[in-house]
Formats: structure tokens, sequence, C-alpha cells
């Protein structure tokens, strides 16, 4: 794969560990560019220390295709059954997303209203992992939970996962990874309007539709990356 | 412009980004002492990153004298358009203060609780663009949304802005910025207060008079501006 | 005074600024140990930049005795007032600690709930500026507002200032910090158990008397001092 | 002891100082590998400053085998009659974790909602002093009260301490240091959700049961570890 995109994903994983999006548990992909059949996504290690050589090809059935031992996350499937249905999805990202959470346990609807997390919409759907599998460990470890959370997700951009965390997607790299921070930052103002008032003033569908171009996060990834990657290089 | 103050204005960007008021879309200006029908503002990167060579200076419609490829800020028509009416502001800022947001979509009104944000007075205004443009991105990219917003202000210090944070100004930077800072901080306690009782103590009208001339967050500048430039040096 | 002495102080508003407890505009004091109608206050310049040099003397009628162009902070009269009342006490912490302020504007009584913070009791009285002066600016800046002050803390560790935040005082400079420092955790503990419940089991009076003479910070003391010296060291 | 299993120990109790989880107070242990009548606990200092030498090896009526002049904590026996009645417990953290003391204030039950701390499961026994010592300091400062404690947490991992904190075992030290951050973690998300709806999704009992090889933080360990470890070093 190409360098700057090698280096994009490093940089995706590192800013979504600082902005406390994902913890050690964390992962996110890019498709690949020159194959809509392959994505890369990290080996089994805390995000916030990868480097490019952690980062691996999968092909869609999630199967490694130059593994040379390093251990896969046993949540890619998440990633590979996502890209499977979803061609418009070129970047996945999976967290454990802390002020998300507690919308997934409630069954309350997040809703957009803050216009930096305008893909919200009128909602998202949230993954009920007992449907697919009863007594599970929550984890999405098969092929069979990630076709599930994939229909769940259906056409939406993103979707809760019960007692766990969220799944986001994006048409490129820095909008599955802005997306993942503004969701957290939506969901906490959520939750303090809802103190707040019952009343609350949503985005309606047509600021929905026109925020979409807008919020591309283009004038926050350049900084994003910067930072991460310098981090990065003094690691090595 | 004087030197003096382009650094003013590039530790007003870091030191609101430092404080978590404004993310990488947040901008602050400040009219140009020698020519009250100009004002200077960053190019449209991200605050925290704003070095000298990165502020342009505007005339009133918004129009950047010698961008030399520089790019502008799209939402430049808040500050033109207050500047416009509001002879007595040297000083804006416009922010997506995260527990402003809360204030703004429930229409809670935010009162002075706390004596370093006496400024909000008896409630700020609250800038609903659907009553400008119905189906909009919320973003206040044009001349008539931003003559509707400075309509909103009015001759208060601060509006919120619904679903998107808010805009502050200031007889001067320091006081804008300060205001800034210490509005998201009021807001956290006005939201704490009202989960604690229904009965609030506000500041009466003669405190909030009487608080004016005093809360000018004159010792907290030079060390906000010592570190925001000490760093931007090291930046460079 | 002693260099020790001098060095706690430094380390006391640092690690006042450290720990979020004050901003730009609060500060702390000690008794002279050499003459007890005599009190050390750094001069009005942020706490988390004060050194050595920047700290004045004053006797009990809050007069500066050896300024040398430094400038005093207007609400010394906080400490000369409780110093001359109070003779137990022999180190003072004025603060805008922002989880007090929501209590301070409703009048919801803190109780002791957390071990760390036992010195609440049954609870802490709160200052309303009104009944001593009609329309200020809630800043303590007279010898009568200090007065007023002193009378409403009586003999308690520490009183909440309506709008503002709160004094806290010690029989030592460490008491005084250290209880600054779980004023604050403990006010956002007790606003979170009464957003569980209105059933809260608090300290009873055998506990907070038991709880007095242990709770003297001595462990956390040299870790927050020796942090905060080599920070100022750093800066000079 | 080996040197590895030190390190861990040095590790472990930066960490939770790192996650907030333990303040100046806190502290952790470990069951001694060569004889499970031992434990190995760092001396009375503040655990972000914990090097080597500060550890100390005691037997299980708490008595430091080779002081040495270095004083033990007092709350000690909290390790000791845990280990005593406990031989599947190799490693015992004794913290002050913020959101977990609102819970134990209100008797509001903690419950497993997240699967990251899926070891709560149906809920954690809360020790309330009083029952075994009237008007006490609430520090478990002697035998009977360690086993009062241990009675409390019976067969639980972990129980919470009314007032006063919280203590979490594990089968490793991972686990144990893993278990108290996602505890907090967990503490926060209930609040939240709780405010949300009163219809929360908690985990089931097989779930939890599933959950509980996964969950063995070995991801995050050797980033935890290596960045306290390299914190450590430089502080020597």
């Amino acid at each position: 794969m190409d360098e700057n995109l090698l280096d994009d994903l490093v940089a995706a994983n590192r800013i979504l560990a600082e902005y406390g999006v994902i913890d050690a548990y964390g992962h996110v992909s890019i498709r690949s560019p020159d194959d809509p059949k392959r994505f890369f996504l990290a080996r089994a290690i805390a995000p916030e220390t990868v480097q490019r050589e952690d980062i691996l090809e999968y092909d869609l059935d999630a199967h490694a295709l130059d593994a040379r031992g390093r251990e896969s996350v046993s949540e890619r499937f998440i990633h590979s059954e996502i890209y499977r249905v979803r061609p418009d999805v070129i970047a996945v990202v999976h967290n454990h997303s802390p002020s998300v959470v507690p919308f997934s346990v409630t069954g309350v609807k997040m809703r957009a209203l803050f216009h930096m997390a305008s893909f919200i919409g009128d909602g998202l759907p949230n993954f009920e992992i007992r449907k697919a599998k009863k007594g599970s460990d929550l984890l999405v470890r098969t092929p069979q939970l990630g076709v599930a959370l994939a229909k769940t997700l259906g056409k939406k951009p993103a979707a809760l996962m019960r007692g766990h965390g969220s799944v986001v997607t994006g048409e490129n790299l820095q909008r599955a990874v802005g997306r993942s921070i503004y969701l957290e930052m939506s969901a906490r103002m959520q939750m303090q309007a809802m103190m707040l008032s019952r009343n609350i003033t949503f985005l309606d569908a047509a600021e929905v539709k026109a925020s979409a171009p807008v919020q591309d996060y283009k004038r926050a990834w350049p900084l994003w990356r910067q930072k991460a990657l310098a981090k990065a290089k003094v690691e090595r």
C-alpha cells in the first residue's frame, strides 16, 4: 500500500486514542484503494502504539494475507462484513466511546443536535447482539455476528452496539475518524440537553441533508494527523 | 498591523483551543486599531496551529485585502456584520463551546450565576438560523446570515447559536477571550445547579452592573498569552 | 520568612492551580510563624506562575509591609479578617472551585459523604454577600466585607461564597490545600449521589470526629509539593 | 522477589494513579508467587511515585518482614485478610475511585452494563463499616475490620466501601488493575444511563459468564506497563 495511506491509518489509530474515543481495544480500518475486496487494519495491539509495520491486509473473509506471526484482532469481522455490503464505505471505526454506551443500554435514540455531528440524522440503529446470539461475550468475533451487525447498520453511517460501543463508517478515513470524535461529543451534549429540558430542537431533515457535504472534518484532519505522526516518530 | 497585536491574536487562537472552547473550527478576530472598517482573522486552519503569517486583514464586506492564496473561513460574516453594527465591539470569538450547545437546543436561558461570567446578565439571545434560512447547514456563510445573527445579538455581549455554539464579543481581545472561557464554565455550573434545585440565586441587575468593570480578565491574560506564544514559538 | 515556608507557599499556589481548584484569580496565604499578626500572600498574579519574590507580608489590616511596587490582590481582606478572629487558623485558601459554585447558588447543603473530605461535617455555611452589601461585584474588597465573611465562617473550617467560590482554612498549609482539593471532589460526588438517589448516607457526627486527626493529607503533600517546586524551578 | 514482578507492581501503582483511580492514598498488592502466605505492597507514599525499593513484603497478619524503617500503609489489613480467605485472589487494589463513591453512599446497585466491566455481574456488595465499628474514621486499620471487609466481599471480585471507595481483586495483577480502571468508567456510564432512562439493559447472567475469560485486559496491559515504567525510570 501507498506509504501515505499507511501513515493515514497509523495517524487514525492514534487520533482516536488521543481523543478518548477508543481505549486499548478499539480499531480502525481502511479499504484498499487498489482492490475494493481488501482492507487494512492494525494487529491486536493498543491503537495508540500502532506503527506502519503493525498494519495487516485482509480480504473480505477477514483472512490476513501476510500475517507473519502478527495477531489479528478478534473483532475484524465488524470491518469485513461492512465492507462486503457497503461499497460506499471506505473506512470503519469500532470504538468503546464512553458517552455513547449509556444510549446503547437504554435505547434512548441519539439524534442530530450539533452541526458537527449532523451525520447522526434522525437516529442511529442500535445493535442488540442478543438477537443474533444469546449469552455472547458481546464481541463480534464471527462472520455471522459481523453479518448481523452490518444488517443492523443498513445504510446508516453508524450504529450503536448495546453495552459495548459503536461502529462508525465514512466514505473516507477522515470522515470516519471525525464522525467518531463528534459522535462522542454529541452524545454528551444530548445527555445534558435531556437533563435541561424535554423540549429539544434537533436538526431537521433538510438541515441534516445540507450539512452532509460540509461536515468533512477537512480542517481538523491535517492538525490531528500531523500531531499523531510526530508522536509516532518519537516513539520509534 | 502592529506585531504585538498580531501576537495577541495568535495567542487568542491558541488560548481558546487550549481551554476547549474552540475545536478545529472556531475563530477569533480583532478590529484594526488603524481603521475601524477593517479586522484581522486567521485563515481557514485549526486555531491551535495559527502563526502570524496565517492572519489576514478583511474589510466589513469580509473581503480579504491581501489573501495571497490563503483560504478564508467561510463563516467570516459572523465577524464582519457584527463589527459593522457594533462600533463598541473590538474583538469577536465564534466557538462550538460544548456546554453551551445544550442550552442552545433547549431554549433554556443562560443567566449569570458565577461572578467571573457576570457579563451573561439576565440572559443571552439564541440565534435560531431557521428564522433566517430554512434547511441550512447551520453555518453563517453569507452576509445575509451574518446580518441576521448580528440582529439577534443586538446590544448583548454574546449570543448562543442553536445547535452550533456561540458568538462572544468584547471591547478588547482579552475580554472576548476571557468571556468565552468563563461562558463555557458558567454553562456547566448552571446545568449542575439546575439538577440540584429549581431555586437558583442568579446575580441581580445591580450585581451584574457592578461586576462589569472588574471582570476584565486582566490577571489571567498575561499568563494565557505567555504560555500560548511560547508554544507557538516552539512549533515554528 | 524561612525559605522552606516560602517554598511551601509557592508550592501551594501551584498545586491548587494544577488541581483545577483555583483559576487565575484564587489565592492562598499562610500566617507568619514569627508573628501571629502577620501573614504571607502572593501579589496579584496568576497563582500558577508564583515564585518566591512574588510573596508579600501583610498585617491584619491587610497592609503590605514592603510592597516595592508589587500589586496586592483586592480580596486580601478575606485572609486578614479570618486570621484576626480565628487564632487556630494558620492557612487560608480562596478559590472559585467549579463544582462548589452550584451548591452556593442553590443553597443545597454540602455534607460530608467522602472520608477524604470529612471536614465538611454536617455542612458548611454559605456567605450571601447581599446581606452585607447590596449590588456588589461579589468580591470581598473591603475590611467590612472581610468581617462579614469571617462572621459567616464562624468556627467552621470552610464557607461557600454565593456565586463566587469558597474559602477554606487549615491549622496548617497542607490541610488548607488538601481540603480545597477534596472539597471540589466531594461536591462532584454529592451532585452525582443526589442524582442517583434521595437517600444518601452521610458521615455521622462520630465518624466526622474520628476522621479529623487522620485526614491531614500528609501522604499527598510531599508529592504535590515536589512536583510544584520542580515546575517553579524550570520556569525561573 | 523476581524483578519482573516487582516492576509489574511498580507499574500497577503508577497506572492506577495515571487513570485517576487512586489518589495519593490508594494501594495495590500482589501475592507472592513463592509463598501464598506472603504478599507485596508499597510503603506509605503516593502511588504515583513508587519505585522498586518502596515495596515491602508482608505475611498474612500484615506484618512487614523487613521494613528497615519504611512506614507501612495503615490499611494493609484490606489486603492481608482478603488473601487469607480467598486463595483464588492474586492481586488486590484499594482505591477512592471517584465515580464509585456516589453508588457507595446511596446503596444504588452497580450492575454490569459495559462489556469491559462485565465482572460487576449482577452487582457488587457494599461494605458498611458501621456494622463492624460505629464512629470509625472509615479506614480499615485493624485486622478485625479487614476480616469484616473480606466477609462482605465474599466470593465477589470487588466490593464498594461506603463513603470511601472500593476494593478490587484479580486472579492476576493485570485483571485487578484493569477491573479498577473499568469499574470507574462503568460507574460513570451507569449514572448517565440512569439519568437517561429507568429502563436499562444490563448484561444477563450468560453474557457475564461468557465475558469472564475474554476480559483479561491483556491488550491494554503492555501499553500501560511500558508507559508507567518509562516514567518511573525518568524519575529515578
